[in-house]
């Protein structure tokens, strides 16, 4: 069965150019100069819309465990949110505590998505215990798992930190076997001070998670994280939420000097401040604690990042979706910003919030496109496949409508949350319809697809290295 | 009459996949999954090869007169030798000499290329006098005669040699206009002292041409153009000819802050070095006396500038083709190098070379597209007519073979040159199948189009500004 | 006849220290720890001061001609005014113009001396044109006239302008001889085309002077310079009146490189802006043109060069004094901000000015007077005669009151000008006494000293390179 | 009793001045203009020759320590080693090491420094456990013992290793009661992991240690201990024994910003290599182990050290004198160079070794002295009592004579240690005389002082501070 998407203009990562796709099953069997498709198969009309790939999440944290309680988006309610805001991939992070084996990890991932996804998904891995099974443990990944990338944490003593000794060795693992590692660049040791002394004062509002974090040890981790990837022989090395513009320069520099060092940022990031939302009034700000957290409106750091978007010193924006309802799980840190559950949700909204920026001359269209789907496809290993419209590549496809209009509420979002991040927020533009390997799950706001059918997708390495 | 070019691997700016594309007429009709393609039409069999979009070169100086002679290529020469190569359209300099009128120098060529080009082509316009006529002269070009690039002299005093205040005059029109300005950027008076103490010290040899314009003349210029276009409320500029790794850092840093500064470089500086080539024995150097001369291979240069263009620092690759031969042409400058005429001829090469810097990984096969072909076609307002394999393009296609080669002397090139700059040269490569608007020109190294095919693309501003 | 100055503290480059110091003749005969002198001489009484060299104004142009008029302090008025402000020596700029033997103009600036300083002095030679018979007058002063700086200008096309050849050829010839090039940096070409294009605009007041003059023309200037003197073998080049951050950040780049690249600011630098000065309402604001300008007070440059100040990237505070009276003078351009004669007048007040900033902790005691005194000695070759407390130094001597008080006003201050440019400021301290080759020439705010009194003084080559 | 040193060119931080120094008991009296002092004193003649302030060497390690064995060195033979070479104070490591009482390691230093030492000397105290205890402590030597300045490790995991969480917290404390922070800054965690792989490939040999220690790691942890000393308000910060040209890079880009950071190298790393010494045949190489390591001939360390000297971007040069004899210490690493004590001797040499500098053009005479002797006093609160010669200093004197020349040799070199690191090294200049505190210690090579006349200098709070 075949359909042909007619009258639109596909956004590609170089421009604009008007064409029909003939989608036949699963994947695009062609696409042609506007009007020369064939004339057999069903017909969608995009005119008036652009065509893009279907997004790509790198950073996602669905039902994730934390203290007793776990991230409110289950893979069910999460894929379905990021479906029908033209998320049609996410790759969530499958975790190794400390003392567990790496595959047993893996394994209990698979077991949580299995049946339950609405779009197709793989796996980064995170390394709690870089010890020598887990050496070996990546290599196996990567050889036979389709899991080529793997998330460290310079925060987080106790928990998911590692040493640089062990960040040096998980370095020259991936090196060897072509992996990407991915970093959550904060200082940990030095924030736990922070924290301590501030609850010790009696500061234990929510903004104080942000104080208590300031972007010098955002921008040292970064820093060092740099150094040792150099150490190891250049291994690749991806910055995961970036949020201040002193650790964006970390990145710049590096990739001046031609260095495998990338970056992505988040929505977050790119629009809400420090002041404004974590320093809401009472304890509301609770809504938008997550780590890196965010930053001051009063510095340069949102506009930063957006330039760094522009000149691809970000190469991607994902959401690190992990949403936690107030009630019951934010509140948990009532009267100690430290224990919040740390999060944010947005993976419904990626997609519209990007194009925001497009609207606000803040980046281009072929940027939006780049950033959100074709540079995560290629950075993690799923291009052509994933990320691009090309014949050949799965049928993953957004109309998207410039001249819609989307307001967001947690009355009408379909994430799990008891909240919205975003609430009231308008965009000038809107997903109107969703295809994913051919089917269209979501059209005009409403989700047409089907808990289960999302398969996992095994990853290559990266093509995106310089 | 349509054709079906079959078996591929298309190389795109986001990198490679396997698709037929159906060429209807001179455009791209429709690309296809592999194998989807119609029965109907003739098949260009490219099983084995790689399927790219017809190379541009944004920097051409065909029959340029110069002191009571002119580069030894005329458009007819030039453009088939271009082809040849994989080059289906160029971008020449039409020139305006101080105190003529701009339209008539724009007439001039015209004229010179009406019935007589084998490709596509387009013009850039040298302004050699900016004054009040020339600024309004801007307006016209670019509103009505596809003209959108202006290019500035800040050496060659006398000549073509504009001062600051001309510079940024016509910056703050280019401004205004939308257009492009693109810079000659060295520092002509400073380098004039140099020659003349050089030439009283009995220095005449070839070499003492690259020793007479030492690179921080060139990153010094470069340097001041940023600093001009920044006064002129960030005017896009494009850095000509960029040969030194000091004037490279200056476009670095101005690309780190987001501005609008672009740099070309050429295949020259990314492989000769002042050393083996400008300082060969003799008068033979004078064969590689160009400006910006090749630099010191006891330096960083060529290292940096194959950097650059990984990093897009370096956003195009073109040949500032300026042939002279060596018999009555270059000879005039025996005893007195300054005396020689400058330029070297590359046209018939520039794909081959450096699709050779693909096979040494020092590019993606995607950056080799991209430098060559893409980027050239957005930066110059071309795309997506040309640059890109897409439904609706020009049917601009080369087919790339992987395993030929390619060795280049001057008795097989096609340039009008008595000698070649690359003589012995040999590329893993090879110019398989070269096609114009749907047309095979060029095929296993024949040449089959015909003078006079090729048209003059009128085109749009930059879509290429950050 | 001898005279102990007792009870004081010393201020040193290196910091502070109780000590007597003893006097005799025209130069220090000792210094001793505090009440270890002999008990003969005179005493002066210094206990609760600091004892400091003679400050040092390395950029004066008393009586300096300019449009039919000239500078409103002459030799003895402004040499005088010095004196009690506690400068004891100035460099002021002997000037050759364009077509002049530079002799002539040496000679000149010598007779316009004779007899009339109350001070010491030397000169710098401003070069006006630079052409073979200006740079053997170079090697002629240095050798024998005692003059190590010229100065050349990359502003003011058509008056005291040299192209890049010119200021080239000089530095090459300072590199040989020794000599230091001095260079006012702005790109006057450029900025000519702004102020044409503001004066058709209508906009005549004198903030314009200072739209018309963009840091980023100041900038691109100082790095042109620090290119050219890299050509010319590292000539030594001093920057005078720096006064933007984007400047500094030129010099700051070549002094990281070890370059010997040095530059002065001046007192209007360090605490006048454009708002509040040069935007003062309808006239007023010609008081304070200056080129270069006034920065404005939004952007950190005040800041920026304190810092540079702390750290030595600045390495010199001049005055840059030349002052014009509101009457008949700066009133030439009224209606026609370019027609404003440019200069400040403070030659009185920087010792007092620059003391402020230890109050406020932006300078140390010891930088306050390597920058005022020390360090113009050295850079200039007067050291150790002129510009430390040393045996064997002139006793050139101010004994400085920190717990005095200044108030400046044109009601009471020396120079000849009818307006002060920093009227009604209050300084948190004040020069006590100022003694001049051993006579007290200053006491308590009274001049006691004679007009011709002053010497001129041949200066050696520059002992302050890195 | 007093001494007229006559005849001498004294040297100062800003230069040199012909003077005659006039030594009443233990201090200098006064400073006279050549032939102005007294007839009576003792006269020591200093014709020809620089009269200089006595070297302070701030980082020396006497009779440490190390895993039941100890440097070399005791107080008694290494002061007497320093003082013949010219060097009339010392600033020694007190120790605390993990789980012990601050004071009681400051208590064990005083014991082993009684009536031992030959030149005066003060401490720095490593803290080896930074805890609530510790930070108490620290204001306490700050308030009463004399001690301003803090050592900690971010090398030796499970030594001195304090972890970042640890090294904020004193930096906060240093801020507070404005002390100074001393880094040895190497990465120990990752630097471990590279010695337990290079063991493990049978890499034993002496180069291995430098080999396991690449510069990437002292420049990272450089940068780390810069933005942690950011996060605790800009504490002053003092990087030890830098080496490499990365770690520079660092320090430099701080002290652009006018931060307080601060650096010294030692003569080591100014003019040994990792090739030519570490590398030398054998087990030689165990001669030249110290931490940070010996680095690359082929890189630009060396110029870079001596240019970062010449800015000012390097402060100081201490030798950080740690010696261990190749017999029954240095050779307990024979087949393991992790077990190789670390360290060289170098404190009589220093004087010697930097005064090559100034023959060989890469100092000048000021900044020789000012590394050596002024800004190690004004870093370290003993200026102006140490470090200058000045009225009412004490009276430490060095004559040095440029006509002398000096062979370093184990047959007659004074320290401790069974070879020399320079062996065979001849210098053009000698130390001719030494006095400490008005006595003559040390003339001609021959040492004339006594064990146990040195005196602890309790130190203020550093006066270097921008």
């Amino acid at each position: 069965m075949s359909t042909l998407i007619k009258g639109g203009t596909v956004i590609g990562s170089t421009g604009p150019y008007a064409a029909d796709v003939l989608v036949d099953g699963e994947t695009i069997a062609a696409i042609f100069a506007p009007g020369k498709g064939p004339e057999g198969p069903d017909v969608i009309d995009a005119t008036g819309k652009y065509v893009i790939p279907g997004a790509i999440d790198a950073h996602t944290h669905m039902q994730m465990p934390f203290g007793g309680t776990q991230a409110s988006d289950t893979f069910d309610t999460g894929t379905r949110a990021a479906a029908i805001g033209g998320t049609t991939t996410i790759i969530d992070f499958a975790i190794q505590r400390y003392g567990e084996v790496v595959q047993d990890g893996l394994a209990a991932w698979h077991a949580k998505t299995a049946g339950e996804c609405h779009i197709d998904y793989g796996f980064h891995m995170i390394l709690g215990g870089v010890d020598d099974d887990a050496l070996k443990a990546m290599d196996q990944l990567v050889a036979s798992e389709g899991i080529t990338s793997f998330k460290l944490f310079m925060a987080y003593p106790g928990v998911f930190y590692s040493d640089d000794g062990q960040i040096l060795r998980a370095m020259q693992r991936a090196r060897d076997n072509g992996a990407m590692i991915m970093m959550h660049a904060e200082n940990g040791p030095a924030i736990d001070v922070l924290v301590k002394q501030a609850l010790e004062r009696g500061e234990t509002d929510p903004i104080y998670h942000g104080l208590t974090r300031p972007q010098e040890l955002e921008a040292e981790a970064t820093s060092r994280a740099i150094w040792l990837a150099a150490v190891a022989s250049d291994c690749p090395l991806y910055i995961v939420h970036l949020s201040a513009s002193k650790a964006l320069e970390q990145v710049k520099a590096a990739r001046d000097l031609g260095r495998n060092v990338f970056a992505e940022t988040c929505p977050q990031y790119l629009y809400l401040t420090l002041e404004d939302q974590l320093g809401a009034p009472g304890f509301e700000g609770a809504k938008w604690v997550c780590s890196t957290p965010l930053r001051s409106g009063k510095e340069t750091h949102r506009a930063d990042l957006w330039q760094g978007l522009r000149t691809n010193d970000l190469s991607v924006v994902s959401t690190d979706h992990c949403p936690f309802c107030m009630k019951d799980q934010k509140e948990m840190g009532i009267g100690d910003f430290s224990k919040i559950p740390n999060g944010i949700g947005s993976v419904e909204h990626r997609v519209d919030l990007l194009y925001q920026g497009v609207v606000d001359k803040k980046l281009s269209l072929a940027r939006w496109v780049e950033t959100i789907a074709t540079t995560p496809a290629r950075m993690f290993g799923m291009y052509p496949k994933k990320g691009v419209i090309a014949p050949g590549s799965d049928a993953d496809i957004v109309l998207y409508d410039p001249n819609g209009r989307t307001r967001i509420s947690v009355e009408t979002h379909h994430m799990n949350m008891d909240y919205s991040a975003w609430e009231g927020w308008e965009i000038d533009g809107r997903v109107d319809t969703v295809m994913s390997r051919g089917e269209v799950i979501a059209s005009g706001g409403e989700y047409t697809g089907r808990k289960g059918r999302g398969k996992y997708v095994p990853r290559a390495l990266s093509e995106y290295l310089i």
